[in-house]
């Protein structure tokens, strides 16, 4: 049994926005609150920054009903960073000013919910403290999109922006076949090395209304046999929809997106503008239909309207998991989840991954959940993703617009 | 009281999809199904094009359960078509071919659903029987996400799309602001000669989370103002969120989407891309700071997963309101909507506006109700828009996604 450990907290969020990172801040936050073990809950303004910042919101100052509305709140409502830490061993300024702001709050617990980078910055901060010998609980909990962290089935952020995309395409779907006449749309989506979230627009075709191909970073990328297979689509059907993820890059690893449209094309011009225009416009060239290119941007990461409640709750689940065990003695760690169908439903229960062996690692989508022809998914990836977007959370609303979370943020005296 | 006309009616839908176009097609096929002075009840694959191509699916031969999911499908389910019918003065061929088929199934009711063009086809035909002096009834469904159809006070759709645009602003509105650093974020949204669906933009700011600047197309725009808006937004608040109608033009009425970048700001390349990213581009360059464009696009106009309960009810209810006049005697009319504001709050009720009228007129935003500054929207618009956004509908799913219509599309003995 480990030493009880008391002392305050701070919790930050870093990376990119998701539906659900709120949710496990409340996680954290209303747990933190409830531990008594931790004096104190303080969020870091704009992740790390606002600890070396030393600026830093008392938590126990938030009304618990705004608290609890962080849970309809996209984005990250602290404020977020992207800070790659230093490595310690060749400038460790920046940990000697998070040790100096620790000691000065009596900082004991410290909670970060990012992606790989902050799961990296989690780990370096987590070894640093432990080498100077400052007794401090660290644990990463999970957030992405991209649900590409190692050492997890999954990933929170990833159900809510899956369920976006395929509702999204179902509509796109219906939208971009409404007329007699030809026409060939691209739509692209984010996930810049792994293809979770373009391959979650399977879903929508798999339930009526969706792409008829779709390329993901996990196969390199040729446009003749794209060119062949759009082709071939309009042909048949007289219309086409391709959901194309934004990391889609040529076998010598140069993304569609900044190359040169391919020699073989007989085009080379420079492109400007996004990858779903300049890909429409390829298309265009090469069939001569009417093509369109669709961004879904920044809105399907951040479309809490439309969150899964299995998302949602799994990351609050992560939030109180993360203090629940930092409290029993745990440290260096990141909360993870596993799948289990045993019982024949899906269930989820919580793992910790050594912090240290999911930094870095971006996991990918296994390759034999890919078709043979590497512009569709198969069923075990329908299988994998269909729970996580299940169920609709309670929304609480205003005027039938979304009520969000309105913190005090009362900065700790400095 | 009219003399009792017995026959078939053909239903048609026109223009671009919205989210509850196929409402308004329920409302319909509903009434007419129910109504006794209708045998047959045809809709027209492709609007008007069905009609010219002798292609009716016959809507006596679907399940009930399934057209009332029309209520809960995005897009036109029957196709839609973009058809300018000439004057028949100078070509009446078209106008031939409808009588025969209209004669050919005993036609003797026509309800056209869509928004100006598609209310000048329905005149034209309107006018063209009545010259010939076949006995059939013509009635106009209202239909736009534009909002700019003369003679009534809103149109269905518009209610549909003001809500996913107020909330998706939202969204964006949280997404943009999550770091520290500065960042301009240029938002485009549908409305090609009047501002309606950008304005409800305004929704998302008045609600707490949207743009700072709002440019219509009701305004001439001027880049040096535009540059110094934003200029000022952020260096005040360190961030900018910017939403623009992609209709915006300069005074000589050309769209800012099609010029080259105005001279006086030192830039004269050409631009390729959408409106959104070309700004994006235009404000980088004279700020420096980091920019982003995002299109909408598609979605806003097809988004039926944040569909209106209260548009969707007015578009089944037109729909059902087309059928009783028609039968009642009515004919050459449109259904419009009169808001009515006295018993304190929100209730429409229909009036008839004579097609002719409607036909080629576009209602735009009063203009005092965009600010002096011509960059924002003033509360008379909050007041009208709010009604129109209210409620959320049943939205039948299955693995929690939507669960749309499946017609059998049983086409008419040709």
């Amino acid at each position: 049994m480990s030493e009880r450990l008391i002392g305050s907290c701070i919790f930050g969020q870093s990376g990119g926005p998701t539906a659900v990172i709120n949710a496990s801040a409340y996680g954290v936050i209303k747990a933190a609150l409830e531990a008594e073990e931790i004096t104190k809950v303080y969020g870091a303004a704009y992740g790390i920054k606002g600890v070396l910042n030393d600026e830093l919101y008392v938590m126990d100052e938030e009304d618990p009903e705004e608290l609890k509305l962080l849970m309809n709140t996209p984005s990250s409502e602290l404020g977020s960073c992207r800070y790659k830490m230093a490595d310690p061993a060749e400038d460790d300024s920046d940990y000697k000013r998070i040790l100096e702001i620790f000691t000065k709050y009596n900082v004991r617990y410290f909670f970060y919910n990012g992606g790989n980078d902050s799961m990296d910055t989690c780990s370096k901060i987590s070894r640093y403290l432990e080498s100077v010998g400052y007794p401090c609980r660290v644990i990463g909990v999970p957030k992405t999109v991209d649900n590409d962290l190692y050492g997890t089935d999954h990933c929170p952020g990833f159900g809510s922006a899956a369920k976006y995309i395929a509702t999204t395409c179902m509509e796109i779907g219906k939208d971009a076949r409404v007329y007699s006449g030809g026409v060939i749309t691209v739509v692209e989506i984010m996930g810049r090395h792994a293809g979770w979230l373009a391959a979650s627009s399977a879903l929508a075709t798999a339930y009526g209304s969706g792409p008829d191909l779709i390329y993901l970073p996990e196969i390199g990328f040729d446009m003749d046999r794209f060119l062949s297979d759009v082709d071939r689509v309009y042909r048949e059907k007289g219309k086409a929809l391709i959901a194309v993820s934004e990391g889609i890059h040529y076998a010598d690893g140069s993304f569609v997106s900044e190359a040169k449209t391919s020699a073989s094309d007989g085009f080379g011009h420079v492109q400007l503008g996004g990858l779903a225009s300049m890909l429409a416009d390829v298309i265009h060239r090469h069939t001569g239909a009417k093509t369109r290119g669709i961004e879904l941007s920044l809105t399907q990461r951040c479309a809490a309207h439309l969150a899964s409640k299995t998302d949602l709750e799994e990351a609050v689940g992560a939030g109180r998991e993360a203090v629940r065990l930092a409290v029993s003695g745990m440290t260096g760690k990141m909360v993870a989840f596993e799948r289990d169908m045993s019982g024949g439903s899906y269930c989820c229960k919580h793992v910790m991954v050594p912090l240290s062996t999911v930094a870095n690692y971006e996991k990918k989508i296994p390759l034999d959940w890919i078709n043979a022809e590497g512009n569709g998914l198969k069923a075990p990836f329908l299988d994998y993703v269909r729970p996580l977007i299940q169920g609709e959370p309670e929304r609480p609303t205003v005027d039938s617009l979304p009520r969000y979370a309105s913190l005090r943020k009362v900065l700790a005296d400095q």
